[in-house]
């Protein structure tokens, strides 16, 4: 895969096969995760890698729970429940179902984990980098997963089933796997809304989407 | 470049030649930027590009000047002054020295900023993944850039000139250009220190990197 192919067709993986991702796969991922900048070089990512056992099986039991729990408000305060299953949201819905009711048997869940030194935004830019090159890695291999936040809610009870330190905290939970169905173009806002020139509010006239691209409603 | 060759090769780039960016490449920088997930696809982010004219040019002498003097103190505190010229920490730190007494002449600076919704670190996940997709896109069309928050420091004096609205935060800095030099292996931890299976603490025996990698000290 070419890398800004890659990047442009990198989208969210929710459903898996039941395929495992092999261990030499799995180095490559990481690898390539590793090789992401953060600030002063430190690195103060971490990745716990759950596959198979009692300790990553109950960090799965408990994920599945609480996205389950999180997923019962969301989609029926911001209208998934509503929506028409064919329609973007509806079946975005429905693939955030698909991924709760099938989250326990996903073959890998990686805890990304980080030692935040501002307690701030800026903590971010020295793990998520990593967690991108992370899903564009998985993309090239054949792979597939989403970046998700839903630990947020069982944080406490996940780090103390997994041993994580108190100081450190987890920055992303991010499911992987082999794709049922397949990459391909993603739905974005159109360029010109994301991209000033100069200042702030002054549209970048050169910024343009591809033709054909699909944006989001 | 191939996806996960170009990721095993994006480092940091500090020293540029002067050649301009063409719109034409930094369309396709951002559009990659933009193929980034964020939390509900809400994309968040937003990119100010400092080329040229008055506000450009103030933006890219106050960040000049702010870096210059956070520089002075961290290089100092750090231990950088010290370092052998030729050590790997003697390089970063006179490729930082060089960016600082030429930041006024990049020919690209991108401001991503965000619209935080939690006030913490779960809000680098929906703008870091999209600077990552930045660098690595510049990577692929044969630029070069560098992820930096040294704006921290006047982050109000940058919003008010650039016309930036108070709910936005700042969330990285990236000069871009031509890079003077070559992108090429990165220098990182062994990977066995950052990857765990099933819990925190126990290695993984697959983590291996390839062979011929180069580590931190």
């Amino acid at each position: 895969v070419e890398l800004l192919q890659g990047i442009a067709t990198t989208r969210a993986i929710r459903r898996f096969s039941s395929a495992p991702i092999p261990e030499q796969d799995l180095n490559r991922i990481l690898f390539a995760a590793s090789r992401a900048p953060s600030g002063t070089n430190r690195q103060p990512y971490r990745f716990v890698v759950l596959r198979d056992g009692p300790t990553p099986q109950a960090a799965k039991d408990l994920l599945a729970e609480s996205f389950a729990e999180a997923w019962a408000t969301k989609s029926a305060e911001e209208g998934y429940e509503e929506a028409t299953p064919m329609s973007p949201r509806g079946r975005l819905g429905s693939a955030i179902q698909h991924l709760i009711d099938h989250f326990r048997e996903v073959p890998v869940v990686v805890l990304v984990c980080t030692t935040p030194r501002h307690h701030s935004l800026i903590d971010g830019a020295s793990v998520y980098p990593a967690c991108q090159n992370l899903l564009l890695a998985a993309r090239g291999l054949g792979y597939g997963g989403v970046l998700t936040g839903w630990h947020l809610a069982v944080e406490r009870e996940l780090k103390s089933l997994c041993g994580i330190p108190d100081d450190v905290v987890i920055a992303a939970t991010i499911p992987l796997g082999v794709p049922k169905g397949s990459h391909g173009p993603l739905r974005r806002r159109p360029l010109r809304e994301l991209v000033f020139e100069g200042q702030w509010g002054t549209s970048a006239p050169w910024a343009e989407d591809p033709q054909g691209t699909r944006f989001t409603a």
